[in-house]
């Protein structure tokens, strides 16, 4: 028996995503976003949605760039951090310790110590409410060396991510590996 | 020391999102995408992304509405079949012996037996390449009774989600609890 919530954003899990962008005096800022996701294969893109109150907001729409930083379950504090201080009061890199590094392929910093680093330019805005959707076309992954397989592959494993649940307002590791993608349902094809 | 993979979508983890629809004959079809997220808070808004070759892309242009289920880890098999098989060649419920269910808030099914349900009209359509990216309202969510908690919340060890990860290719449950959102990071607060 299922009860009704109401017109709710639940999803279990949603991503923790660390939007790195430069302001208009090239200061960088890093905001911790759980609304977004892979949106395309080709050519990649990935949509980030953030408030039009936020600092971030207003640096995507200047300089319509910005990197993905997924930080591993040892900065889950410097993460969630990201999405409570604003980066027009402080300095998040300075506060936190962390380090900005300019991207090579876009106008936007990202956070040095995560192991994994989408750079991205905006190819799409859509004003959707209370949050505006900004698609980035993934111009290149980096990732850290130590987070590849013998085969060069990210691993899960060695990246060590973590996701948020809404309303429970829980972060969450990963944990056990449960099978491969398109391969445990191949029992039940006919 | 970090490596560059070039332009790819990559992202640790993506959710598993099985999406419903009904097709011209009113034939409820479900498919497993990993492309997607919560895009918006106010009104409630969740994106899926789908290739336009896909049995799902025809029934979303023609229907205009959709719903998520997203499945515990007791059914991984089940929903990565919805991955593989499509709806032009079977009826994936009658193979995987799960229940559709009539949405009553939009012109779409959804899976009995998987625990938390979004039931969403399309407010935005992006052609963004090789996926098109599909913009729900999202008019109810649906929860399974015992997957609340003692305050009538979602709970994440009752629902027991999964996650995938590209390239990898791998399922993984939800693992250790790191801590609340807006909470740990405090101590970094000046």
């Amino acid at each position: 028996m299922k009860t009704s919530l109401g017109p709710k954003p639940i999803a279990y899990p949603t991503p923790v995503y660390i939007v790195g962008t430069y302001d208009a005096a090239h200061k960088p800022n890093v905001m911790a976003v759980a609304w977004g996701g892979i949106c395309c294969s080709k050519p990649p893109c990935v949509a980030v949605s953030v408030r039009a109150a936020t600092y971030t907001y207003g640096n995507l729409k200047e300089r319509k760039a910005f990197t993905v930083s997924m930080p591993s379950l040892d900065h889950v504090r410097e993460a969630d951090y990201f999405g409570i201080a604003s980066g027009r009061d402080v300095d998040k890199f300075a506060v936190s310790g962390l380090t900005p590094v300019g991207s090579d392929v876009v106008d936007a910093p990202y956070v040095a110590e995560f192991p994994l680093v989408l750079e991205c330019k905006v190819v799409h805005v859509a004003e959707l409410g209370l949050h505006t959707m900004f698609v980035g076309e993934i111009l290149d992954v980096k990732v850290e060396d130590a987070c590849l397989d013998a085969d060069g592959r990210p691993s899960g494993e060695l990246l060590k991510p973590f996701c948020w649940t809404p309303i429970e307002n829980q972060y969450y590791a990963l944990g056990d590996k449960l099978g491969k993608g398109f391969s445990v349902g191949k029992a039940l094809a006919p």
